[in-house]
């Protein structure tokens, strides 16, 4: 089986080049610099990856979901990038250099989160593809993006329902918060190959799974770093760090039986790396 | 001739239950309600409704752009939430009622701008009428709200470009600030009401005039108020009061020509009503 590394060097070269074009026509010339900056500093490039090797899954080759793959990584570091800024978590270091805002002030970093969430929109509606297939991604970021998804989730962390102290709502708080753009990202791939109904319930089962299982992962990896009750409400605090990790293998199970007879090496392979990470 | 007010009446009523319905299967619950404090206190609605009226010249109808028009006015208002943050121009007070970080927090006024401008596109890529079209709705609200628009005048507002002290400059930075969202609006009620290239070609330069014109007017006016040489750039600190009224007259003319033979007695007030503020 081909190693998941080795799979994955050429589809993140050609999504770094992608993403290191991005606003080069910026006026001001500087504000472009400002909004590449987080783009262009790192990450695992976990999402983009998914849609790549959901339309791979499907049809067989990975550059028609380039651009998609490029929007869904300008959502999420967007949401990174408001996210480190005072008024939320206040992080003045994110992958070993400064912080948007550290580096550009607050009000820049303010207007950079904007312009990547607005320009992941204009990416996807560019003369490209099939307008009705382009419509649909569109639908698909902006529902995953928004209240019913990613910002629902985060307003639910930030204490918009009070304490949480129950795995139903803690599992509902983050199918938005995280769940949302890894299902999306999976979705947009399969949508941009055309996949079937059938097949794209299956990877929407999967990714639903997938998700679950990467938030479990990061809280028992989170528990290691940091064993006290304050921060917020996690799956270890609330099932303990054995039934967390049962729970995170038995997810990854589920991923790939929901895949199917669908040829997918590469996504069998992200579902077992999701629960690796806890073990 | 048909009053303005009259004939705004129906049509901002319409907007405002569209505008109070948004938001209401929101989880968390009060995250809707947070969502929906700037979108339904107030303002003119001048952007929706220079949607409205563009649609109408060319239709003769205005409620098939009721969709259009509500998505510019969440575009603008994000931007107001955004604008009055504490990064930003720290305002605690709008249309006599308190801000949104006021009223919500710092953290949540963050999010309810983002949620804002995502459901925008949610909006426009819903279920609704021609994908074409929709596709082509999304690709100006995208290319005007993002920074080829606002936010490059935004960034350039904010000291991008250092201190701005000749008048083209200035013009560069509204015409992306403000303008790009009035032409946003007036384009995407003709987009909707199917115009052709020509008559959307000289809406557009209607709306490129009317933008500026609002502008030139609003410096006059905050000049009255503040005659310091503290605070932004304005045209009247760069051409002086007399000047600044003479131009913004002169856009108004030149917007009505650019109508040409289109019979849209409201979008000619709305151009009068663009200077008559200034003098």
């Amino acid at each position: 089986m081909q190693p998941l590394e080795t799979w994955a060097g050429p589809r993140r070269a050609a999504l770094e080049t992608f993403l290191a074009e991005l606003f080069m026509d910026a006026w001001p010339e500087v504000f472009g610099e400002m909004a590449r900056y987080p783009l262009t500093t790192g990450g695992k490039r976990i999402r983009p990856l998914l849609c790549l090797a959901a339309h791979e899954a499907v049809a067989g080759t990975w550059e028609p979901a380039i651009r998609p793959a490029a929007a869904i990584e300008m959502v999420h570091c967007y949401s990174l990038v408001h996210d480190d800024m005072p008024c939320m978590d206040d992080d003045s270091v994110r992958r070993g250099l400064p912080t948007t805002h550290v580096k550009y002030g607050d009000d820049m970093a303010l207007l950079v989160g904007d312009a990547l969430l607005t320009e992941a929109f204009r990416l996807l509606s560019r003369p490209w593809g099939d307008a009705t297939m382009q419509l649909h991604l569109v639908r698909e970021l902006s529902t995953a993006a928004g209240y019913h998804g990613m910002i629902g989730g985060q307003a639910a962390d930030l204490g918009a329902l009070g304490d949480i102290t129950d795995v139903e709502t803690l599992t509902r708080l983050h199918r938005g918060k995280t769940g949302a753009l890894i299902r999306c990202a999976v979705r947009m791939g399969a949508i941009t190959a055309r996949a079937d109904g059938r097949v794209l319930d299956g990877l929407t089962r999967y990714a639903n799974h997938v998700g679950l299982a990467f938030q479990l992962a990061d809280d028992v990896l989170d528990e290691e770093q940091d064993a006290g009750d304050d921060g917020p409400p996690s799956f270890v605090k609330l099932l303990g760090r054995e039934e967390t990790t049962r729970r995170a293998q038995a997810l990854a199970v589920d991923a790939e039986e929901a895949l199917g007879e669908l040829e997918a090496p590469i996504l069998r392979q992200l579902a077992r790396f999701s629960v690796e990470r806890t073990i």
